[in-house]
């Protein structure tokens, strides 16, 4: 029986604020960087490896945060979660996101049926029809193929896969596995709508609806604007779009659409990348294969998150430096840098994910707590962002703790010598430089030319961006925000913060304003 | 004659930390709450309002910023700016970029040439050279006209030009003016070249290398990666291409581009929208009416940046705030929150324009400062946003100041009405609720579902976000971050934290590396 208790209020973390602080500039400087580099790394599964060297930590540190993880009974926690506790205390859910992926306990029943058979069954109905669909089994009026899959769908429903798809779409195109380009709708904008729209051909295009409530305000409106251009354009509705959302959803038994696949309220919508809401846009992208494999490297990761050893555990481990970082050294922010064009939209995941489970103020009794929890995060790719934001966080006034991801090889296979390097090695040589410059700085007598170094950061690392390594990298960070909502002692499976602005627009709609909201209603016309 | 001191050294921003501070809550409430809405609120140019009843302020707090503006000599700095003063110390530079778009005081000759003639005649060459390939003149070795115009460039010559590309091509497609698709290539990853060059037809692209030294490791190695491309099509790459740099730079008279238009070494690349490197590939886009409508609507921003009085200069008002919220409140981000899927790429253009000119550590003389500077900046478009990182923004144990934007017509003239309202309306509705959601929150017995408030915002609004409105918002954070660096007393305009990546990342490559750097190399495989 796991308890749970405030940070604050552990012995652990009362003496982990004691450990003697690490002097990162010094400790990576010489033959000891080296060493230290060579050993702090542990795999994180489908080939990717965890390098934690130039983090703020040494062995002291460590054992620290061993006994931590101990006293706050972090994989205990994960296990209750996975064998089917009510983990989500607040919406009194259980959370069951890992079981898209794999059994990694006991079977668990809920709403009478086993619920991997659940998940597994509806992987299979979407791999049925996505090969109908691939095929030309099903298709449109014309009896001709459906070329491009358009997802319709906010937060949760959007930004993973987006995310995902947008990771993996050179790596289909260059491994034949591109079956239909896909596109997103997701803000209530009409713009989004209509830019999409118009983009397309929506004779060949199938929309993939995902709400799991059936009631999202921006889905339903976008909804109604591909009915209309679907029927301004001659077509019936119904054969062009399938739904996503949960069994007990108006959309769940409609006419309206072709097929409905499900998900259900164990899964919350900003973890539901491998479930349907992944699944379907997915399948229809890449085959349902390509992914399986996605759902075989996350796996790999959920796995290695059930390790009790901490540094055998990369995502317990990478949640404690994080919370070693932003509780006891005083960081606030993180940026997520990714050394790959592909993972352009990884960090807005990243930000979502981290943000919504964390940002909480209360513990998971709705007390308050008195420590900081979940920090802002944000980045973009490199190497651009070292045209753009480094510079802050070189010289700037604060520390923003980074965790870049870095690839051997390319995905697309085209590359180009230059001054006796490849614009990889080149890609390459600067996640690395980043890494010490940040790590050990540089000294100037001109202060303004000068680096403090002390700034610390990890590195993902693996041979390729593919649909295995991107599982794994999507469960790290999904189990590494799990433990670090368990240390903070928050629910990170609710999101009650979202509801106030939904109630205050309604009442705008309705004109039931007065006030200041009023005014501002005038304002822009409403 | 002004002088530069250290904003803790001045009198009046030790008053204003001691000035009460504004509970936003209350007098956000009821009739209080509406009149400041309705009194807090200037025009920012080109029919935009910059509207600040949301922000910890009010008359008292607004009379010690007024104070501080005047004892930091903000107005008096900008002026010294215009008029050519070496305003950019640390290199020894004038800082010209509202030159681009208006004379704003005196004439400034530099390099033996009126700089404002200067800038208008690059406009000039570009608007024909525009024309010519809009009207077939120039053309492919078909004689076909060129269908696709690619930025290759980064940082300054990428996320600028990128965003307000972004921002203006469904405008520009309602309104028959887009005259070519535009491309980007900027990351050193050849994932990022190869990607766009798959997705274009070379034979019919004109393709703009943007470098100002002409010596950017990763927009020359993709300028081969591009020459290579074209080479292999059977083309001419110097038929396909046209550079915009110095005319100092390599690239300047060389044989391999039909043409070469030319900034110069006033004008830092994080503000060079409005010179060259925005105007070529914006010119080629829309035609160059339209971009000279953007360059009016920045000249109007411009001007009201002179305006001695605090509450009449919309860019000063608001840096002020941010500076007030920053050094005084202690808050240490701030989030950039379109609601406006067109603006999707604004806010990384800003988290560049503002970290890279204000994250310092040091002042202008090379001094360290004791007080924090530039912020971490982040944002997405709303209402995406909404469904991602607002959970931390509204009960997170930070507090992130927020800088909504919203406009009350959308671009594409596409829309729905679903249950009484249209698109645009929801969109508007969520706006104003977050807003008022922010600063006054809502009690709950379950503290889980209690909102503080207290969390402070500001928003611009305008009737639709077009050619002229864009160079408005541009021009209003280009100043109101230059007014941070003047009372941070830092150096807004040179980047020597970018410095150190650079030179490591050379040695990796030339492979003299030792230590952590020479094992990270390894594990990478460089």
């Amino acid at each position: 029986m796991v308890t749970w208790k405030n940070l604050d209020t552990l012995a652990s973390y009362q003496e982990l604020e004691k450990v003697e602080k690490v002097n990162l500039a010094e400790v990576m400087s010489g033959e000891n960087g080296a060493e230290r580099v060579k050993n702090y790394s542990i795999p994180m599964g489908a080939g990717l490896v965890y390098n934690y060297a130039a983090k703020k930590v040494d062995d002291n540190v460590l054992a620290a945060l061993a006994k931590l993880a101990e006293e706050a009974q972090l994989t205990e926690k994960f296990e209750a979660l996975y064998n089917g506790e009510v983990v989500n205390t607040g919406e009194k859910r259980l959370v069951l996101h890992h079981m898209c992926r794999g059994q990694l306990g006991e079977a668990v029943n809920a709403d009478g049926v086993d619920k991997r058979t659940f998940y597994t069954g509806e992987q299979t109905k979407i791999a049925e029809f996505a090969k109908k669909v691939h095929s030309g089994e099903i298709a449109n009026a014309a009896g001709e193929k459906f070329t491009t899959v358009v997802q319709i769908g906010i937060g949760g429903s959007d930004l993973g896969p987006r995310a995902i798809y947008l990771a993996l779409e050179n790596w289909a195109k260059k491994n034949d596995t591109l079956k239909m380009e896909a596109k997103f709708i997701s803000n209530v904008d009409p713009d989004d709508a209509a830019a999409v729209l118009n983009s397309i051909d929506v004779a060949h295009s199938l929309f993939v609806l995902v709400s799991k409530s059936g009631t999202t305000l921006e889905t339903l409106t976008n909804e109604s604007f591909v009915k209309d251009a679907l029927k301004n354009a001659g077509l019936d509705a119904s054969k062009h779009m399938v739904a996503v959302t949960s069994e007990t959803s108006p959309l769940a038994k409609s006419a309206d659409y072709l097929a409905a696949f499900f998900m259900d309220d164990y899964i919350g919508g900003r973890f539901s990348s491998s479930s349907a809401v992944g699944g379907a846009v997915l399948s229809l992208a890449f085959g349902p294969e390509v992914f399986a494999q996605f759902l075989d490297g996350a796996a790999e990761a959920d796995a290695l998150a059930k390790n009790t050893e901490l540094t055998k555990n990369p995502a317990m481990l990478d949640a404690l430096i994080g919370v070693y970082e932003r509780n006891v050294l005083g960081h606030l922010c993180t940026a997520v840098l990714p050394y790959s064009q592909a993972l352009s939209r990884f960090p807005a995941h990243l930000q979502q994910l981290d943000m919504e489970s964390n940002g909480k103020s209360v513990n998971r009794f709705g007390e308050p707590v008195n420590y900081v929890t979940g920090p802002v995060i944000f980045g973009e790719p490199g190497t651009n962002g070292q045209h753009s934001f480094y510079q802050l966080l070189h010289q700037g006034t604060d520390i923003v703790p980074l965790q870049f991801i870095g690839f051997k090889n390319n995905q697309c296979g085209m590359d180009v010598d230059i001054q006796g390097s490849t614009s990889q090695q080149k890609l390459c040589a600067n996640v690395v430089a980043q890494i010490v410059a940040f790590a050990c700085g540089k000294d100037d007598e001109n202060l303004n030319k000068k680096f403090d170094g002390g700034r610390p950061s990890s590195i993902i690392i693996g041979d390729q961006l593919t649909p295995a390594s991107m599982g794994a990298l999507l469960a790290h960070f999904e189990n590494k925000i799990m433990f670090q909502g368990f240390t903070w002692n928050v629910n990170s499976f609710d999101q009650e913060g979202v509801q106030l602005g939904k109630v205050l627009a309604k009442r705008v709609l309705a004109h039931e304003t007065d006030g200041a909201l009023k005014v501002y209603s005038d304002l822009l016309n409403i």
